[in-house]
């Protein structure tokens, strides 16, 4: 059975756990640009936090504590973006048909970013570099994580 | 004097409030890139609380409290998306050049922006629509007051 055969099927089943915030977004391109900011915040925030780990650059614990909680906002917002109309076919984006046509698994790799983000809020606050980096490392490792299973390579 | 003149005074002598989360940002255009991906994220959960205020889509409160949250987010992000080397000059944006050759005057708004949006979150957790409208009205106006000094036009 090709792709497109399998897709109405797969939109009509499919569900996201979260407040959809997006829902009400006016179209498919609108919240495929939404989506992409989404995940241009996250980057930006999380990399000077590895960074910092990394001793690549100075460590400030008041940006720690920002860029984790906004790390964690955004992990709340990605169950949204990827609402019915925004598939693969929608764009030229690095996002794989694979989102919509097993949402059950997508929805498990977007829950695992939203519990590793919440648990680099509390490193971030106890201000143990150790925990940190453990937490650190757990996010980073479920960003990997999708985007292996659901995001095209070459970006 | 020309704005080239003007210019790395006014850098020099530049100072915005607010914890610096992207100060470590790799380069210029990634910093615009962000800047542009906090307004994104900005606009999309701003918009539909403004719709739902104005029945052009069903009121929800849960939906309602976490775009302000959202929104009262990013509002604390926007001190930090200007940096220097990110001016007008930098590359192809809407940013005026005001932003740094006025940074006090810029920071005034940033600030107003980052007041109305706490109110916003706010009105939002008091589930009543008259504050809420009221809250919404606040950001609209921070935001138009920003734009007509700070931001091209055309867009």
């Amino acid at each position: 059975m090709s792709r497109k055969l399998v897709l109405p099927l797969a939109l009509a089943t499919m569900a996201f756990t979260g407040a959809h915030s997006v829902a009400q977004a006016a179209d498919p391109a609108e919240t495929i640009e939404y989506r992409q900011a989404v995940f241009q915040v996250t980057k930006n925030n999380f990399g000077p936090i590895a960074a910092m780990l990394k001793g690549e650059i100075e460590y400030d614990q008041a940006i720690v504590e920002k860029n984790a909680a906004v790390v964690q906002m955004m992990s709340t917002l990605v169950g949204d973006v990827f609402p019915e109309g925004t598939d693969a076919l929608a764009g030229e984006t690095n996002a794989l048909m694979e989102i919509w046509d097993e949402p059950d698994a997508f929805s498990d790799k977007v829950a695992k970013f939203e519990e590793t983000s919440q648990a680099l809020v509390e490193a971030a606050e106890s201000g143990d570099k150790r925990q940190l980096a453990a937490a650190v490392k757990d996010v980073g490792a479920s960003c990997k994580a999708c985007h292996d299973d659901f995001r095209r390579d070459d970006d």
